[in-house]
């Protein structure tokens, strides 16, 4: 049993944070809100996602868990401008979701879960350091490391106490430093990490430039990077694995 | 014999509503005004465009005929800002049409009528139900049907009063309802036809969304959409063949 | 020896006037300011850029000369807000420069001057013509012209003192006709050329719309655009050779 009322542009910031790494994902409905957890196909990026019941106009659940083609599904809420509300029905019977906004009924076929693959364990780690950053930092950073390479070294500066965003082309390199002062808030400790760009690019895109996010990193390890949704209500956390430091 | 001066975004609106279906058209030059009738190359939909001599700030015409490329033309008519004055002369020997916008003149050579398609005839069609409803709205359930399939199906239901925008995908289905009170006006019958989406996408291009459209719809029949332009000065009616309904 | 502090938007206008024409290019670090020269591989469109010292925040240099890869500059500049400062730095051991743009430190690897296209003698040429308007005029006449041809004909009408951008294509033809009234300035002479369009249209493309330009224009000689840019402490010329006239 499922049966939901929330607000389009919720809904949307939710899915968005998922479907910039899968195409296909389940979600499940449990009694106190919705999870989603998800690697993509290389094992590099993960992502979890929940939306506490909280997040909702209404939510009822029993804990069932139902597989959706993401990009149908955000065409789907997509209908709906950001201040309408959309209603989401699970159709136990013919395994479909029933999605209707506004006058619009709409009904997507669900994917067996059994189909997608596997939910990934999201490790708890013990990282050195932790940035606390506007979103708008992050994308500003990123966009710099992507003039020059494709990939980017996240990095703490335990002596001046900095937070690096650096990347080194064949040719031209780019530091972005933010100094303390420009974080929200920063636990320095030695941690320089090299990552993927393009990753950290796809999740670059569902971050709002307005979120905080809290970035854990640590000495060639994996980074993770969460933020709040829905208003606090809902919380993504990513964790993108490292590249091999070549020096 | 042909002179006439339009504002630019009249032309343009009643020009936009002819090329969305055809290339080349013939244009009727009318002495209480232009009008177009044309077809696509398959046949399956049809406008019929007047535009009357009081839609323009001065109109001169003897009821000649000349055939245009629409998108050479609509070209030359765009480089007017919306309010600015397009003056249109026929120059009969050259079988040129000058164009003139505020220090631009333009000459933009003809084609030869009988090279174009023939008109056809729009037939007088007598459809049991008539919808009148907001380009916004009619917008909203094409987008809506596009998501799912390629045909649409439109519908009146006699017994609830009310008007169905449906598509129904392979896996996945989007039913948009409108009932009276959604509608501007509503004169119910036994009324469900299937159409492409292709064709109504096209003209949906060209109808305005705070337009008034008049839908008038039969049984596995041609759907008639008319709306007025110009400030009521013109009309555009388009027509469009059913596809056979295969359940 | 060279250090400077520009706003972003100054540095921008300046690089794109000289990027619309080659890929790569020398610029001078004149004691008085910084000076580019270009012509396109074709040699057929040419530039000359000059930065006064005073369109800089601070300016230092010693008369150098580098070479950049100018759209990895311009990308490097594209990171700050139009109202933020560029600082420069020269870094004469390693060859780079340096770019810093509030907190973000990047290096850009300079190019061998020697390995770059030489830079041309502009000539002195006495054009009978002389026509000065708004970059947003040349704007309309060069979209007018591209409707209908790929080359262009600027024209003096010595008896009816007017300025004509005119385009003749295999079947239409286009004149805008500016007269006296709607320029800024007009020294009328004997002056019609030919151009191509190509190439105006890439000037046209660094021309800011609410420049003052300044036309100069012979019979059947290159034409010079020039106008001002930085606030009135910079300055950008154009020389277009003119395509030989088939009539």
């Amino acid at each position: 049993m499922f049966k939901a009322i929330v607000s389009a542009s919720t809904l949307r910031d939710a899915l968005d944070s998922v479907s910039v790494l899968v195409d296909e994902c389940k979600i499940r409905l449990n009694e106190d809100g919705l999870a989603i957890r998800a690697v993509d196909p290389a094992n590099v990026g993960m992502v979890d996602l929940s939306l506490d019941a909280a997040a909702f106009e209404s939510y009822e659940a029993d804990g069932g868990v139902i597989g959706v083609n993401l990009s149908k599904l955000e065409d789907f809420v997509g209908m709906a401008d950001s201040s309408q509300l959309v209603e989401l029905e699970l159709d136990e019977e013919t395994r479909k979701l029933n999605i209707r906004i506004e006058g619009l009924s709409s009904t997507l076929a669900l994917i067996d879960p059994d189909s997608i693959r596997q939910e990934p364990d999201i490790p708890d780690l013990d990282l050195a350091a932790e940035i606390v950053l506007e979103g708008a930092q992050l994308d500003r950073g990123i966009k710099a490391a992507d003039m020059v390479s494709d990939h980017v070294r996240l990095r703490v500066d335990d002596a001046e106490e900095a937070f690096h965003i650096q990347a080194q082309g064949d040719t031209d390199d780019v530091d972005f430093q933010l100094d303390a002062g420009d974080l929200i808030d920063l636990t320095a400790g030695e941690a320089d990490s090299l990552f993927s760009l393009d990753y950290l690019k796809d999740m670059n895109k569902a971050i709002p430039k307005d979120a905080e996010v809290t970035v854990e990193l640590g000495q060639e390890f994996p980074v993770k990077l969460h933020y709040r949704v829905a208003e606090g209500q809902g919380n993504v956390t990513y964790m993108l694995a490292p590249r091999i430091q070549s020096d």
